[in-house]
């Protein structure tokens, strides 16, 4: 099967939603932005060995490849509505094309989005998508609107994924199977909170998705906000997977460092907590107030209503040391 | 240097334009596409050993990258606008980010195009870039709308770049110190026809860019168009830094089969060739009529007013065989 051939049986919509006026087989895509929104475009490239396991099932990579992707819109308050996809492959098998069209595909669904897009070229395992979406006019989410006072949220149980992958990497790690299958889910099938982002973008100062993990990532939003934040390290969301798999220390480091759940970070100001109480309850995922954010100083943990220090940094792929622990003294 | 800060240091534009609301550095850009204009969007990814040579210059890979991406807007008829980066590199080396980095941009401002977001990993070296454009509603150019009666163009001398590649791959090959620098510079730094293509797009019936050989590419677009071509040998533009050096036979494989060169192939009605002649002069692109659109049949070459049979193919990554010859026998 040639490359052409090969795109034209994995990749083609045989519909299109009405936005999508040119779709995949010319030389791009033409696309209808509704009336009065913003274009919001991001990419997330996944590579083999770095960002997943050599060897993972291609449904897991199609997952990942989208999800990230899915994720930085949620971040911005987005809709997705379409993607590109750039997949360099060192060889054309049916068997993992099948595979990773059909999860791209089943995802995409999910949320409404086209594969409208790509390029397919032979080299070393590489998924880049380059995900549009849209957003009312002056109502996406930033990582630089911040306010001295406002809570800082999480979604979901950060660290779950970093467990999980520690469970893939490390069979002989002892867990107890439901435990085991729901934390390698979470590291293979994160689930993106678009839902969730919509709805804040008219409750929230202030957004981003934890990638790199939560004190990384908090960090940088209090840099690009010019403020600093108190994290309450007794609040944290603990998943019982895995703090009864890996301990209470160690799960707690996967909290703070563990970069691959793509939950929500995200700040509002005290008095719409309890709007943002509502919305929490139509989206129907967990939120945790973890800490507030204050004029400077970076991001300060706390135990007990004590300042403490944390050992551990968040991923970096290009760090020649370990970066300084953003939150230590 | 971590991965931040070299993003941070390479890729963060000082200003923007002020169509892009939020720039690098958030979750995703944010971006206005001009009221009445549609959303163009393409991806197109260079891989190290399969589109440019192993060791490569940064500023020859950052142009290619770039320009080949600029070519898809130009075959839209869209102004290019905005890109995002995916850059895979085995490791982050400043001098060879700094070589990348100044190319991409001197490219990027001539054409008028803002670098508005990226990713940065660790791998083998991938560089994938996703450009979008916009175009006034229901002008684009494709390459379905080709009509019977047609004349179908080329622009530029294909088949330099193919030759450029030869001589940077094979040294010991006899060339003239000026025609070698020439076919050299064709591929490393082809010319993206996006003024052509803006002009085009209230001529050209069809278009699309050569990229994988002016054959191969003519066959696409005649079964996207449904209708078939004759092609004429004698017509074919011929580079004369091309024949001297290859000779006549092997210049004449390269005019129809090189892929590296992102003109643009187009076909238009007889009846508004003299306002194409208008549109070519303005443009300063040279651009020869080739062949003519006919009903069926693929794609016919002829020599002398015969029909006659060629060898070869374009690329294809993934070809277990070389492809049937489109126009052969």
């Amino acid at each position: 099967m040639g490359e052409f051939e090969l795109i034209r049986q994995y990749f083609t919509a045989t519909s299109y939603p009405t936005d999508v006026l040119l779709g995949v087989g010319d030389d791009a895509a033409v696309l209808a932005v509704p009336p009065g929104e913003r274009l919001v475009a991001a990419v997330d490239t996944i590579v083999e060995g770095v960002h997943f396991p050599v060897g993972s099932p291609a449904a897991d990579i199609a997952w990942r490849a989208l999800a990230v992707n899915l994720s930085d819109m949620a971040a911005m308050g987005a809709t997705p509505r379409w993607f590109t996809l750039s997949l360099c492959l060192p060889q054309a098998r049916t068997a993992w094309l099948t595979e990773f069209a059909t999860t791209l595909d089943e995802l995409a669904r999910q949320f409404g989005v086209s594969l409208v897009g790509g390029d397919t070229v032979r080299g070393p395992l590489n998924v880049s998508i380059q995900i549009l979406g849209t957003v009312e006019n002056n109502r996406w989410l930033t990582r630089s609107g911040a306010h001295v006072g406002d809570v800082v949220y999480v979604s979901g149980m950060p660290g779950e994924a970093a467990g999980g992958l520690q469970l893939l990497l490390k069979p002989a790690i002892s867990a107890n199977a439901a435990d085991r299958q729901h934390l390698i889910a979470r590291f293979t099938r994160p689930s993106p909170r678009v839902a969730l982002g919509r709805g804040l973008r008219s409750l929230a100062n202030a957004a981003m998705d934890v990638s790199d993990g939560l004190l990384t990532d908090l960090s940088k939003l209090c840099a690009a906000s010019q403020v600093g934040a108190r994290l309450h390290l007794d609040a944290l969301p603990m998943s019982p997977s895995l703090s009864s798999t890996f301990g209470m220390k160690e799960a707690e480091h996967h909290v703070l460092h563990g970069g691959d759940d793509y939950e929500l970070l995200f700040t509002i100001a005290p008095d719409r907590v309890q709007e943002l109480e509502h919305c929490i309850k139509s989206c129907g995922v967990l939120c945790t107030a973890i800490g507030e954010i204050v004029p400077q100083g970076g991001v300060q943990c706390y135990r007990a209503g004590q300042p403490v220090t944390v050992a551990g940094t968040g991923f970096d792929h290009f760090a020649d040391v370990p970066a300084p622990n953003p939150g230590g003294e």
